[in-house]
């Protein structure tokens, strides 16, 4: 229902359209309302530079931990409800000062992205897909009454962010920069109300790879006492309020020996999200057709860019548009919903041939066991970790992503 | 589930207990798990107070908007996984230095509470049912792996900010301060885990009566195309990431001519809260007996001080314990589910005899319409706004909270 309220939004949007392939979640696809005419827009050609008058020491890849560490300079674009979006920013990293009352301290208006830039061994620096991290940063403002904004001015002024700061790239195959674009509400005011004044600002952080030592399939506890989303609610948004919550839950599953929340929904246990990735199971249909399935963008599933990539490569496969070496030809591409009890049947009967997470950080997760119910549902993986359709699709994506596979969705940054 | 869970934590902590009278919500009054007892726990005595060295002008109550405005002081308590709570600081209201990459900006670490302080005639400053709000802030907290607190210590420590910023509360008639107490997690890492910093803080605001020309019933609009909670969710805490996603409903239900939006759930449409208060219902049964009933603490509804106070006080003058003026001896107290369906029906058959929402700001706010699938059901109110089940419960609410009438809910601050 909520999908159907974003899709009746007014179009005139300078954001980029992309390709879909995907026929459930069209409405993604679509243009989304700015704000007011009247009011400013982003415009990268008002930035101000201020250059960091130091720079700080580069930390030591091998010893690098994910967040910690910031680049150089960082990028805020503030804006007021009056007059709109103002001259974007890029200054050096530095902290904010903020009124107590401002409303991201106390009604969590916040939201982010992550995104990742990437260095080749010609020097080339490339982002992923970053259109589509815009556009889901437009819809996740508006779901929660903060500003729209000019997703191509944005991207040219990240770009520009990271041309300053590219040599916190780490020489090093697997590490990238990862780029969080981060809008908060900051309007001093209590009132619960949509925020007068917001700001988005994009922070940068130099990362290694999520498994330096080749992958470590992960164990799944399927949570029953809490959930991660509902009709009606935010799971298809990334807004900070979709992550707290998720903490205690991710806490008790550690307690009980598993890595993450494999997060259901109603009685039924339908799958929906693992941890903070999208969730993808790949069935031995009845005939031997191989399936690989993950939930629909139902309102409850964040629209992810890396479970979009998975599909539209196993979906271009399929049609032949651009093979994917040692993915089997006949390959069905499902978005559908499935139940835990579909899963545990298949694992039985030797029919579940895979099951991962995917995201921007791990890119994809293998998941080895599942703890549901009192009892483990243990999933076949290879001797490498990962399984024989998960293996060429990330094989795909990661040439895709590092550039050494040809691909409009690497746009160059220089 | 989540009640079951939070009762079988260890006890131990010094927070008061409150007298339950609430059968199904026992849960709630029971003493909450604190941190690991090696790590330091607030301490008033601790304190460290730095006075403003200017005084802000007071504003004019007569054009006092609400949360716009804060006193001269501010509390603060800093934590660290490391070391606990540190000492507790008294200082001028200022602003916050925080780095971008803090939990709050990117995830929502942030809860609060709302009470008042009220000054009677004679000069004596009272705060109501300080305990209930501490409780529940503990339980907050640890709904998102922040850190719990002695709450008989921050109320001490309350109490020292508003003594000293007791001529904010402005000597007029049906005023207050309004007290905000704030935690939010701050640790510089965007890593997703507990933070391993955060900030405990009070600030307090002049307010105005919600009413003050009388009482003004509001038009719900009943929500279907948003939730508010779900089982296993956050709907039971007071936590900022169930603050920002109720906007956009608000403004569509504005846009629809409603002032609130009446949040139901299920496709039962089971009635849970109006707005940011609880809902309460009353229905004349088939004898004539009236039943004051409200949605059961089942996880999705928050324990509301003001709705444990109608509670209590319509049990109390049922049990006889103290008689409440022009309230019907014979009245039953119901915390129970109940549907639209059954909302409407009582409209129709003339036995819904009220409808409510309950709050600290507006304490008793009545509803004479709700909108529910494109039609209004139509609600009776009296000549003054109000209800003749509300109208004494709240009397005698108000009547306590301002000191007219003497009760241990009452806390003398000086």
């Amino acid at each position: 229902m909520l999908q159907t309220r974003l899709c009746s939004l007014p179009s005139g949007s300078a954001l980029r359209r992309y390709k879909p392939s995907v026929p459930n979640s069209s409405c993604y696809t679509r243009h989304y309302a700015r704000f007011n005419s009247t009011q400013a827009d982003i415009q990268a050609s008002r930035v101000q530079v201020e250059l960091s008058q130091t720079r700080k020491p580069r930390p030591d890849p091998a010893t690098l931990s994910f967040g910690k560490v910031f680049t150089d300079h960082m990028l805020t674009i503030p804006w007021k409800a009056s007059s709109g979006w103002g001259a974007p920013q890029i200054h050096p990293y530095r902290p904010f000062t903020l009124d107590p009352s401002v409303g991201v301290f106390h009604y969590a208006q916040c939201l982010f992205e992550g995104l990742k830039a990437y260095r080749d061994e010609t020097g080339k620096v490339t982002l992923f897909r970053p259109d589509m991290n815009m556009k889901r940063m437009n819809t996740s403002a508006q779901r929660i009454a903060l500003p729209a904004f000019n997703a191509d001015e944005v991207i040219e002024l990240m770009k520009q962010l990271i041309r300053l700061d590219k040599d916190w790239i780490p020489n090093v195959p697997g590490y990238s920069l990862y780029i969080r674009p981060t809008m908060i509400g900051c309007q001093p005011a209590i009132g619960i109300s949509p925020p007068g004044e917001a700001l988005l600002f994009v922070i940068c952080s130099p990362v290694g790879p999520y498994y330096p030592d080749g992958f470590k399939p992960v164990a799944l506890y399927g949570t029953t006492e809490y959930s991660r989303a509902a009709p009606g609610g935010i799971g298809a948004y990334k807004l900070g309020a979709n992550y707290a919550p998720g903490l205690v839950a991710q806490k008790e599953a550690a307690k009980k020996g598993y890595v993450q929340n494999l997060w259901l929904y109603g009685p039924e246990h339908y799958v929906t999200e693992v941890g903070t990735m999208n969730a993808f199971a790949v069935f031995k249909q009845p005939d031997g057709t191989i399936e690989i399935a993950t939930p629909p963008l139902d309102g409850m599933i964040l629209p992810g860019v890396t479970r979009d990539s998975v599909l539209n490569i196993a979906r271009d496969h399929v049609a032949g548009k651009y093979k994917v070496a040692d993915l089997p030809d006949k390959l069905v591409v499902s978005e559908r919903q499935m139940t835990m009890r579909e899963v545990k049947e298949a694992a039985q009967s030797g029919n579940l041939v895979e099951f991962f997470g995917t995201g921007t950080a791990a890119v994809i997760s293998p998941v080895d066991r599942i703890g549901y119910l009192g009892e483990d549902i243990h999933i076949p993986t290879g001797p490498d970790g990962m399984g024989p359709i998960s293996r060429p699709i990330w094989q795909q994506l990661v040439g895709i992503q590092t550039g050494t596979i040809e691909h409009p969705w690497s746009v160059v940054v220089m």
